[in-house]
């Protein structure tokens, strides 16, 4: 099949806005996985599907959280974090992808999680940085992205956390869970290269 | 005994101007707690023990964190954050101490926690705005807490959290379910008031 059918397929689901802004993720994630020896195309393929739920009505995220026995304590959060553990569900059961890290990497793309994959990290950040983005602290992320994905996938991690915290919204905790763990990451890899 | 006894064992525990703010957070907390219909005399015991570890050794604080079983996910954070649970299980053990409610507001006084009483909520709040705390944010805080207890404890959270992301430290994840809850507990309150 593969690109043009889940292009075509995708393309269906979204406004014009948002499938302008999938095709920028899709890029973005092209270019950080060559740049960070992922395999592009799947990049390009994650980039692609991450965002099929996004305009799904309410009620149907909700019967697929509770269908696929996703973690209930999503609907105790906001919304927009809803898309994401269900397009995965939707994206291997309607379009058989099987890729577990594809599926993982739309998965997590907005809430991110402890141990997120090269790729997982990819899809997050692309969706955080892709050309149309603008908002306070995204510049400084695109050029963090230029030379380190783990300090530029932590910051936009931190930017969110901060301006949820600003607006008075709840965070899920697997967010700062995830944020945490980049600190970790980036700690450890400090110490392995100190250690050469 | 009571308070007599628990003040001399308590400063032989504390540097002298740990010691001074332990008496600033017991008379913050008598206060409040008067003002928010609380026992004064339980405010004020729990403001005196609240900090009875602080100076131990890390060893020591390790040891009792796994002898009482306490959440070993204490240990990937920081240490600031042991001295409160650990005072807990020694001023239960070593003084006698059997009021649930003051043995939580030691406990809970620096992480928080989902569904905290008001004395856990009344002893965060007053280790935050004792008179001798100087920090950015803490006027705010304290101008909240003559009017509002759940709004001073919910900016405080919110301080703090900002407070450890920006200098690049790990949040406890507790404190941010409890920050959390408290916007759900405001939240509901409004709901409540609205509906009179």
């Amino acid at each position: 099949m593969e690109r043009e059918f889940l292009l075509q397929a995708t393309k269906k689901q979204l406004t014009p806005a948002r499938w302008e802004h999938t095709l920028r993720v899709s890029e973005t994630a092209a270019e950080l996985a060559r740049r960070e020896g992922v395999d592009p195309d799947r990049a390009e393929v994650a980039g692609i599907l991450h965002d099929y739920c996004k305009f799904w009505e309410t009620d149907e995220l909700v019967s697929w959280i509770k269908k696929c026995h996703l973690p209930e304590d999503l609907l105790s959060y906001h919304k927009e974090l809803w898309h994401a553990p269900v397009g995965a569900e939707v994206i291997r059961e309607e379009l058989h992808i099987t890729d577990e890290d594809i599926l993982n990497a739309v998965r997590y793309h907005t809430s991110g999680r402890p141990g997120m994959s090269k790729l997982e990290k990819i899809i997050f950040l692309a969706d955080y940085i892709e050309p149309g983005r603008r908002f306070p602290g995204v510049d400084e992320v695109r050029e963090l992205a230029k030379t380190d994905l783990d300090q530029a996938v932590l910051q936009a991690m931190n930017n969110s956390i901060v301006f949820l915290i600003q607006r008075g919204q709840k965070v899920y905790p697997l967010t700062l869970l995830a944020r945490n763990d980049m600190l970790d990451q980036i700690a450890e890899k400090h110490l392995r290269e100190e250690s050469f």
